[in-house]
């Protein structure tokens, strides 16, 4: 059954192999001073910022630049951008990236509303978007599908001098006012990062589908997600350049987590939480880290949601149920989800991530339990579920 | 492959079986005159009336009531409505009820933008809203499951005198700004509108998807959708007031048509076109139109999109593809759908709706013939469909 909600997504989505071309008039309602920002300038290279820049040009916009937006954005960085904004009267930031860069535009964009240190007034959560501060609008050209940053108000900042990496989901008002999704721009994406997120792309839809005992609308548009996400990495590993399945990735990035699936129901997480653990001790790709616990992790709690598990095999990897047990069927499912991982070359261990043995305990520990779940994990058995995935 | 689109859909929607407690809320943004529309009055019977007009007065908005907004609502109502809204300075229209109530409010919200005769002006096409004029905001209670309206830009206005139903689509600026979606409020719709509506949402589904040979999101989320409704109709049917069946029906029709699954992709829409001109000569049930012409009019294009027909008896019915040719598979998915449409008690034959021998070539003659099909048919072809639906 759908709980209550509210759903209110209203980011302009401007899709296509010449989606750049509406840059300029999507521009054109914001105030004339952008804050360009960007990572490490592969834009650079492959053309993005020719295109990005010559929209801007073509709006009539005042552009300062900030480059420089790391893999993972800290609170130093953060500190820059409210500057930024604040000494150059900033009216729109643009981030043209992926998910860092865009989380980073909307943690400045939020930031920048407050007096004083942003790390504090804001992250800690002492001032939040409901407090009436001015938040700055952020447009997106996105360059990497996976984090589906661009149609929602999630963002994460890390403060290494206090060993923290904090996300926060942000509602309608710091959501992109547009972003710009053109498929050709994830061509120059390596390969390595392209399957990571990929792997990121299916492990949204399943958190959300793996809870609940419910019948809703959400779980079965999570089916179509995952079975075009599934066809489509397919054909995009054997040749990245297939525009077919790279749109059809992007599209699915995109509505795997911009709140659309979770909807009216309950939701687990648990494997994000335990790859982000993983990432504080060995710095390896997020989506590696999530396609190697995953296996083990949904073995672990098969039994107490079989029935999900088992229609997960029927509907989502076409496995017949004709002869099969529940059981069978459930744990066939599991089996080709990891098959799969295998086959578009994601991490099907975390001893190939650096995770040592000595490890296990320290993010076991490190990892956040959520309650969502079929069911609830004693650290235990995370020190189990990381130890049958080395 | 997803073509180039832009989506843009801010409406913001409150669903659930509370949902109208955030109507006062939600009215909040817009000024204090709103004119209040809603169709014969059933909304006084069930109690929906009572909860509008407790929020109205929560909020502080002074009232203007529109009532006796048609099934099909004509021109003449249409220059009512733009004749209250001009001589009250209304601030938002408020529509609540079905499609119908919800499309004349959007009707309005244009045409009261322009000098002069509302249907001249507006819906022969001289102003548009582009040209700037200021369109009045609407927001939606719904209390039927079919058309999508509260979430699209459609409105379909008939102008009986010269024997003209008109439906626009128009963009994002006459969407509903905000929609209430209770379940419950659909539980008093007759038994037979339940259904029809049922089947309007299936068949804005496949209107959608049975175009097109080449691999996207879109129809993999198309097929989500159906398999959701499939299952939710078939409880509902059996007891009306099963709140998850009803939920998950009632969220499935916003989804089927605020442009989602269409985008990036052809469509098809002559089922549609059929069932309005048999609408036309008969005054029958939308819905029922729709479901009278389906089957044989799925089965005259068959052959020219196979593979999507087989796989929609894959996908859509769990129909076994083994010891099965690609024709005979096809087949079996659209005979599944004759017997679904049997199951839940929509018309299988269009004679049942009041349509004889002799109008089966006026109906065809009035029948808009459009480009996105696999097979664009003969007028010849029509009176056959016609005739095998009979």
């Amino acid at each position: 059954m759908l709980g209550n909600f509210i759903y209110s997504n209203p980011t302009k989505l401007y899709f296509g192999d010449q989606a750049q071309k509406n840059l300029a008039e999507a521009l054109k309602p914001f105030g004339k001073r952008v804050l360009l920002t960007y990572g490490g300038g592969s834009i650079k290279k492959n053309g993005i910022y020719d295109d990005v820049t010559a929209a801007l040009k073509a709006a009539g916009k005042s552009v300062v630049e900030l480059p420089g937006v790391m893999p993972n954005p800290t609170v130093e960085k953060l500190t820059e951008g409210v500057k930024a904004v604040r000494e150059n009267g900033i009216d729109l930031i643009l981030a043209v990236g992926g998910g860092s860069t865009i989380d980073y535009a909307k943690g400045v964009a939020v930031a920048a509303g407050y007096d004083g240190d942003a790390w504090e007034h804001f992250w800690v959560g002492q001032a939040n978007p409901e407090s009436g501060a001015k938040i700055i609008p952020v447009g997106a050209v996105l360059t990497m599908a996976g984090t589906g940053s661009e149609m929602n108000g999630g963002s994460v900042i890390t403060n290494p001098a206090q060993k923290l990496k904090i996300g926060k989901v942000f509602g309608e008002e710091v959501m992109p006012k547009f972003a710009i999704l053109n498929p050709r721009y994830t061509f120059s994406v390596p390969h390595r990062q392209m399957v990571a997120g990929i792997y990121d792309i299916m492990s949204h839809i399943m958190e959300q589908y793996f809870s609940g005992t419910d019948d809703n609308t959400s779980d079965y548009l999570s089916e179509g997600l995952m079975r075009s996400l599934i066809t489509a990495s397919r054909a995009a590993v054997l040749n990245p350049e297939d525009y077919q399945a790279r749109s059809n990735i992007m599209w699915a990035a995109t509505w795997a987590l911009n709140t659309l699936i979770g909807k009216g129901k309950s939701q687990d997480w648990m494997v994000h939480m335990i790859g982000q653990a993983i990432g504080a001790y060995t710095d390896a790709t997020h989506g590696m880290t999530l396609s190697g616990v995953s296996v083990a992790y949904y073995r672990h709690i098969m039994e107490a949601g079989m029935p999900k598990f088992a229609r997960f095999a029927r509907n989502v990897w076409d496995i017949p149920a004709e002869g099969k047990s529940e059981r069978e069927l459930a744990e066939a499912g599991i089996e080709a989800l990891g098959a799969w991982i295998g086959q578009i070359g994601a991490a099907t261990e975390i001893s190939s991530l650096g995770v040592t043995e000595d490890m296990l305990e320290g993010i076991a520990s490190a990892t956040f339990i959520m309650p969502g779940s079929y069911k609830k994990l004693s650290r235990a058995e995370i020190v189990d579920i990381l130890r049958e995935s080395m």
